[in-house]
């Protein structure tokens, strides 16, 4: 498959986004962030997504250097309106003005609806974490996938839930998961690829599991919450993630009917320095992971891995050896930018 | 088995307290939370544990009427020290500051370290949601139960989670869950009543999956993380909460060694009129519960429950016909009591 160096990659998606009408910074921003989730292992949330973006731009869906405008303010919340700005400049600007009142005031909460999809949520979380703050983020998913607890109907999206962590001695410890066993792109993934879904991830019309990926694509299965013969709790994760984003961005909750792709996002953003040293939270933070790291395992197994690790490994590796990018991905992509005028990047190998 | 009334269970409950060495505004806070926990069907932490409770204070683990001070505060946070008080009276202290400063500045943060077991977890983010407020609660647990995710060994509590919201409709919708499988206290229900534990709830010393609770009773099994095959997702949930929780309320992360129970809090509180109106906030909240219950389930199954209705039902029956104890709790409890010269309550039934 095509393995593309991160610079080239990133150089190209950003050619993409100019092509498509976006001014350079916000393409240059869209493109690291669509890099970076290719970058840390989730390519379900990376430039597999171009295709998708692209039509959205040209159906109007996402509008290339929307302003992005305060609705309500105050000196810890804030709401902004995206004007159908693509969801990561969107939710990176929220973040901004989120980590801002945070550092004046110790606690914020920043807002952001009517933006398309946001790519990978931990993304955003970590910004902060980068800064020294501590962040929560709960994104509304914009598609009706998943079955309450003990339900047959597709009624709520996959409505994930992230958190980071400052870590002195790496990459943020991260949190970053959807409320549904897995997230929808690694169904469609899954279908890409041509092989089945994971056990107890969906469901038929009539509650009996499957793991034909095609049923979920097709509209014919539903996504089950978190959780498995729990998973109440995550539906109740769900409810509360959709109250959050949903209700509180004004976006409304999920029997919502909207025209166009929705990924409303709440941040919570909190300065550990308003409850102790940062030195202290340092050392407690570099204990706990040095703590975690010692757990035995089976004879055979790898080490326990700390939250985020997964992408910190990731990111190591890809940026040593390239961003490797499965071939319909690649071919799908190619296709979807042959008409922008757009120089390809070369692939280190095929 | 036998059924007391709530109202004598109450009256009950308060005296032990008040003959344990509580002043009468204390005693009836500690009991009206223990008979609360009961009153919506989680027995785990309800009355069961008095007689943990008067042994921690013979102990001097639980001191009563400790005062509780403010350690660090500002307009939007709070952190104190509940200098060993029972952890009701402590974090029902620490949601009061929480709610009050929210409502000043539309979002707080108040953290409360040294503070003994806290009963159920939901019974404050609730009390929040009665007000108005939306609330999030994090909690260290004080045993080390969990395992990391493709680890053997007890690292972690059972950290949960909660958050409650505001229901024109009815009671708080509320979530309340221990990032592992389930809550400790389950395991030791299920111990006492001599049956097998849920499948996928524990393992042995080597990893292999077991059911009889006296493994993890003896400390011979560990407790797995929430979601099973894709348990990374409540390890990572149980590492927040350690580091929300006990890193920033100063009681230390999970591998700090600790003299007395713990369970450090930390309550975010948000004021959903930061956002939008009151009545549109309650329009949609009420629009999502009705869409939700809506949902069609498998023939013969009942309707999909709202979180926190599961509670909300037991409130209902338990207020009209008396809470059961079970006849080992009951009895446990009696002799707990023996020594304090208090009246025991009649049951209805025995």
């Amino acid at each position: 498959m095509p393995v593309i160096e991160k610079a080239e990659l990133e150089g190209f998606v950003g050619d993409v986004f100019r092509s498509a009408g976006y001014a350079s910074e916000e393409a240059g921003l869209i493109s690291r962030l669509m890099v970076a989730a290719n970058l840390c292992g989730h390519d379900s949330h990376g430039v597999r997504q171009i295709p998708t973006y692209l039509k959205r731009i040209g159906e109007k869906q996402i509008v290339p250097n929307a302003p992005i405008t305060v609705l309500r303010e105050s000196p810890t919340t804030v709401l902004l309106d995206a004007n159908r700005a693509l969801g990561h400049v969107a939710a990176a600007r929220a973040l901004e003005m989120g980590v801002a009142k945070a550092r004046e005031v110790k606690v914020s909460v920043a807002a952001v609806r009517n933006l398309n999809h946001i790519g990978r949520v931990g993304a955003y979380p970590e910004m902060a974490a980068e800064q020294g703050m501590i962040c929560l983020a709960f994104v509304q998913g914009h598609i009706r996938s998943v079955a309450p607890f003990g339900g047959l109907d597709k009624k709520l999206a996959t409505n994930p839930f992230s958190a980071a962590f400052p870590n002195p001695g790496g990459a943020p410890i991260l949190l970053d998961f959807a409320s549904s066993v897995v997230a929808a792109n690694k169904i469609h993934q899954a279908y890409d690829r041509g092989v089945e879904t994971g056990e107890g991830w969906i469901m038929d019309e009539r509650g009996n599991p499957v793991r034909d990926p095609a049923l979920f694509v097709e509209g014919k299965a539903a996504m089950l919450p978190l959780g498995g013969g729990r998973g109440h709790k995550g539906y109740a994760l769900s409810v509360v993630t959709d109250i959050i984003a949903g209700v509180l961005s004004g976006a409304g909750a999920a029997h919502t009917e909207r025209e166009i792709a929705n990924n409303s996002t709440l941040l919570i953003t909190l300065d550990p320095e308003a409850f102790l040293p940062r030195k202290e939270y340092e050392r407690q933070v570099g204990e706990l992971v040095d703590y975690l790291r010692a757990t035995a395992t089976r004879p055979g197994d790898p080490p326990v891995m700390i939250p985020g690790e997964f992408e910190e490994n990731h990111r190591r590796e890809r940026e040593a050896h390239g961003i490797p990018i499965e071939e319909p991905v690649w071919n799908h992509i190619q296709e979807a930018v042959a008409e922008l005028q757009v120089a390809l990047p070369v692939p280190r190998s095929a």
